[in-house]
């Protein structure tokens, strides 16, 4: 395919793109096929000649679509949000053009400043202690990792890595395994300190955990992958109080603030922490400004070598929404989430099972957790909206998460009565199967 | 931004693209930029209200394009090649419209099954052992992970669980540190068993390694990053001989067959050796199909949680080039090497200091290790290509690696010819110094 086929492949596509979200609801959210579906569709090796791009094309509406779970439809309610604009698309697009692989700085000395400088902006959005901006003599800074578990694991193996060298620095005679027996991480039953658990989205106390680590010196790792992205609304901000205790803090913009799939946010205040335990320096990726102390080469702040340039898809979508659509849209979902959990207190069958403070509700019928497993398996068996569960205290309950970019309160409306309907169905059956048991 | 207006702007940006990729032989290859060039051209906060399309995109030339380092250019022959075709991009860009994040089977079905079979058709493509497939009831199969780093990082840890676990079963009076300190990793100076180092492309012995790792337990994972594209031409399969010993193997198609990064494609003969290592299971991840043994929830085979449908870029590739225009871009990139080769060998001031296998070519001028880091540095000042060193025994060398998509026999000698003019400056600067001492 040359330049002037991809012309108009490309604007073929963009039209597909466009058609895909437009007519998405028209979708079922949830497809119906069964473990196995697609092998027999598709020949068992790659073709020897080449095909044509039609025949590609159509196979993405036979093959392709009706083994994909819409994430973006209006009636998908499940995990959480997983975020799509057309601005990160764009930027998406130029991204792949350029194709750098901006391990250091020369590698594409503008993939790695535009990361430094919108990790900056949207720290500021967030309003983030100083310490965590790189600005032009700062110690911290920002860095895009692919997902939220690989900035955990950075902030872990970090931390090892400081405590590790602290500890044999302080007694030499210490042998490395003496020492790993030693180290002890603490977390909760959802992991590290997190603001925004996937369960129920509740929130630990930075202020009651972030002192006491200061005062023991040990490394205090914040994980606020969905929540994050709230708190670039005044209102929401005191949810990260405490982050000033904290060594290293990560959200996921690619959850809720419109940048696409993948980029996670990690703030460090000391990046010679991070550099320190990931140093990769051999010759053929040396170059001449790298000791300047002015710049900076990510491949030490993360743990593959290669990486994208994906900063210009925060740049896009900070620029075309401006920092009060941004506000305007977390607010939207929020409204959103209240709206079903007021739905859902007017039904006396049914229970919040926690507190409702962005945009999740975790709810469920008042009774057993089968009653409520067999709720769930006919809203997912029906497939006109698609949820999950979670676990909270060993009660089975359903959650209801503000997920598409184009979810109105007339989706959530018609989601209510659609869970109130096959609510009415689970319990008359359990009325039956109660009676025959009786009788 | 609606759809409609992405219809428009998404169309201008296809044109931004082409325009950009054919027209990239003009742009010099390495920027001009200093180090902190971007932060004064950028204001120090994102935006309150949005702005225009316009204006973004005319910032990219003024803003972004001056600062990057142009890989896909004909004259970039430094590193590896990273990845970069049409079908490639345009399968991106229907990957972003979907947007499911396919952690498990039910998160998107279409997402999970296509990697299976794409990764089975590029293992039938290797020729990689049967018991490497995953096929309809294999034990082995194949996943796509980011970057070889994770693919090799993934190896290690599952190796190291499979080995504690098997201590643990036999020893169970020995604590877990206990065993981590008999844990031994065996690795030569470039790292694990590796087929095309990037230093110079050298190759390990699979069947001089093999049958040992085999006869002492040992895991063998082999990484062929670079060099593994090439295995699908039946002259470099031989290479790959030995394969069969290992228990993993990865190489990247977002190196050298065309598909965009991130696409690092590894096999496992066990696929339960991964899974048994990285199992994560919380209540909102679980569906119905998950213990049929028919579907596989790729979360367990990786680091991350999240992943994005990366496999319709394998899809769109291989069947728009077909194996044999895979096979034939393969071949053209050995040939230029080669060509490099003979032109350098025909210069009794150069040397070759390693055999040229595939696509790279280790060179140097006769004489010290100063004169050719002097040669290297005026090579790079004056920017019309772009090259990076290595350092083989000591010595500093020069890598000359066939890396765009476009590149043609007229841009590897108008580089040689480039490269002669260069190397008879430093000569002439290093006979006058030496003059000069003399007198």
């Amino acid at each position: 395919m040359n330049a002037s086929e991809f012309r108009r492949r490309g604007k073929e596509m963009v039209d597909y793109v466009a058609d895909y979200l437009e007519g998405i609801e028209g979708r079922q959210v949830f497809p119906d096929v069964d473990p196995g579906y697609l092998r027999p569709l598709i020949p068992t090796t790659a073709p020897q000649e080449p095909e044509t791009f039609e025949a590609i094309i159509e196979d993405i509406e036979k093959i392709i679509m009706p083994g994909v779970t819409h994430w973006h439809s209006p009636y998908f309610f499940a995990y959480f949000p997983t975020a799509s604009s057309y601005p990160a698309m764009l930027a998406d697009m130029l991204c792949g053009a350029i194709g750098c692989i901006g391990f250091s700085w020369a590698a594409s000395p503008a993939c790695t400043e535009l990361e430094t400088v919108m990790m900056d902006w949207l720290g500021k959005m967030l309003q983030l202690p100083e310490a965590f901006l790189a600005g032009e003599a700062g110690e911290g800074g920002g860095v895009i990792q692919g997902t939220a578990s690989e900035a955990t694991l950075v902030a872990l193996l970090a931390a090892r890595t400081k405590v590790t060298r602290h500890l044999q620095a302080a007694s030499p005679e210490l042998t490395q395994a003496a020492i790993m027996e030693k180290l002890v991480a603490y977390a909760s039953d959802q992991v590290v300190a997190t603001l925004g658990t996937t369960s129920c989205c509740s929130f630990d106390n930075l202020l009651e955990v972030g002192p006491i680590c200061h005062k023991e010196g040990l490394w205090l790792h914040v994980d606020a992958a969905y929540a994050g992205s709230a708190f670039i609304c005044p209102e929401f901000r005191h949810l990260l109080n405490g982050v000033e205790f904290a060594d290293s803090f990560n959200f996921n913009p690619h959850k809720w603030l419109l940048v696409n799939f993948d980029c996670s946010a990690m703030w460090v205040k000391k990046r010679t922490d991070l550099t320190g335990a990931f140093r990769l320096d051999p010759v053929y990726l040396r170059h001449s400004h790298q000791d300047s102390g002015l710049i900076t080469d990510y491949r030490h702040w993360q743990l593959p070598l290669g990486r994208r340039f994906r900063s210009l898809k925060m740049w896009f979508v900070f620029r075309m929404y401006g920092v009060k659509g941004l506000q305007a849209y977390i607010r939207k979902h929020v409204q959103l989430s209240h709206a079903f959990e007021a739905l859902v207190r007017q039904d006396t069958r049914f229970e919040i099972c926690a507190e409702v403070i962005l945009g999740l509700v975790c709810f469920r019928l008042k009774g057993s957790n089968k009653l409520n497993e067999a709720l769930l398996e006919s809203i997912n068996s029906a497939k006109k909206i698609h949820l999950v569960p979670c676990s909270l205290r060993d009660r089975f309950v359903l959650r209801f998460a503000i997920c598409s970019r184009t979810v109105e309160l007339a989706h959530v409306q018609l989601a209510w009565e659609h869970i109130q309907e096959m609510a009415a169905t689970v319990l008359r059956a359990q009325g039956e199967e109660k009676a025959e048991i009786k009788n």
